[in-house]
């Protein structure tokens, strides 16, 4: 005979279910097909239930996100080995960026547009998991720009990430005339190629 | 006595008038401000008159984003007579872009949240005059990349602009550490003027 269930099992299992519900959905539909009472329904419990779970459905996002965040930055690191010289480890992080956006759309996609109402708090764990993702830039940037301080590095790596996602985020955005993946490859290394050149020659 | 106003007439002037709000809406809050229920009261109209002059609420966001990228523009195209070289001209215009979006954040955000379903379709003046807006990246350029065909500086043109945006994007995104404006402005001057060096001097 097994043994009873305890209430705090069946909480985790709950909590749990209803996690890799959300999860499924983002990936499937982005935010957008994240409903509570679809939620509740799937997971056969009452809407009251997931608010026992989760302060708020905001909290419910942050979870699945931080799932994301993970497979992001495994699919980043593996990338974070290849090329020996600064500007084609670089280059290997924003492609295997790129790739892994183009790859799983709406939760990639789901990182940007989940918007907070304006009292609400990002989780800390959350922030630190992001800036984890930059630090992947950081290493080449020591090479490339001996002379700066950790801080200066910090910056550039996080701006450099940013503009990598701006070539990404505009060319897959289903607004735009949508770039194929080949040309925009190309596209994206032209420009992190000509600025790790600019950047390894201070004007 | 004045004459009496036409039934074309009245219909202009509510299409004006529910415009003039919407923006004024987007303008103040972003397109989470925009509700049709809000706008026909304010426009003193029934919610289905709303559904008389546009054919939904996005025709409605679009007749708003239009009058945004064109106050983008005009902000865009008064710093493109600035700098000579090309690197100072394509920084000219990338800080420009910043210092309008930094200053009109909820309008600007708008642009880029817009989400339509997954069958309607961009009107084709609203991505024409989307389009002109790379167009100012193009003339320093040419400058730039004396080799390049029209095609590969169309393309460079958009992917700078996206970077810059996206460096942009991110630096004013309230989810991120918010960098501070000038902090944000030398970020952005660093990345452009490295990748201008870069172009410069092909590897």
């Amino acid at each position: 005979m097994s043994p009873p269930i305890s209430t705090a099992d069946r909480h985790a299992a709950l909590r749990a279910a209803l996690t890799d519900i959300a999860e499924h959905r983002i990936a499937e539909g982005g935010l957008a097909a994240l409903k509570a009472r679809d939620l509740a329904k799937e997971a056969g419990c009452s809407l009251g239930a997931i608010y026992l779970h989760f302060p708020d459905l905001d909290a419910l996002v942050f979870a699945v996100q931080a799932r994301t965040l993970d497979l992001l930055d495994a699919a980043v690191s593996a990338a974070a080995g290849e090329g020996a010289a600064p500007a084609p480890r670089i280059l290997a992080l924003s492609l295997a960026y790129l790739d892994w956006a183009a790859a799983n759309r709406p939760r990639w996609a789901a990182l940007f547009e989940h918007r907070l109402a304006a009292d609400a708090e990002v989780p800390p764990d959350y922030r630190a998991q992001r800036a984890r993702l930059f630090r992947h830039v950081e290493a080449p940037l020591t090479a490339l720009l001996p002379q700066a301080t950790p801080a200066e590095r910090e910056a550039m790596a996080r701006s450099i990430f940013a503009a990598v996602h701006g070539i990404v985020s505009l060319g897959l955005d289903e607004k735009l005339e949508t770039t194929p993946l080949p040309a925009l490859r190309a596209q994206l290394a032209a420009v992190v190629l000509a600025l790790a050149r600019g950047l390894a020659a201070p004007g």
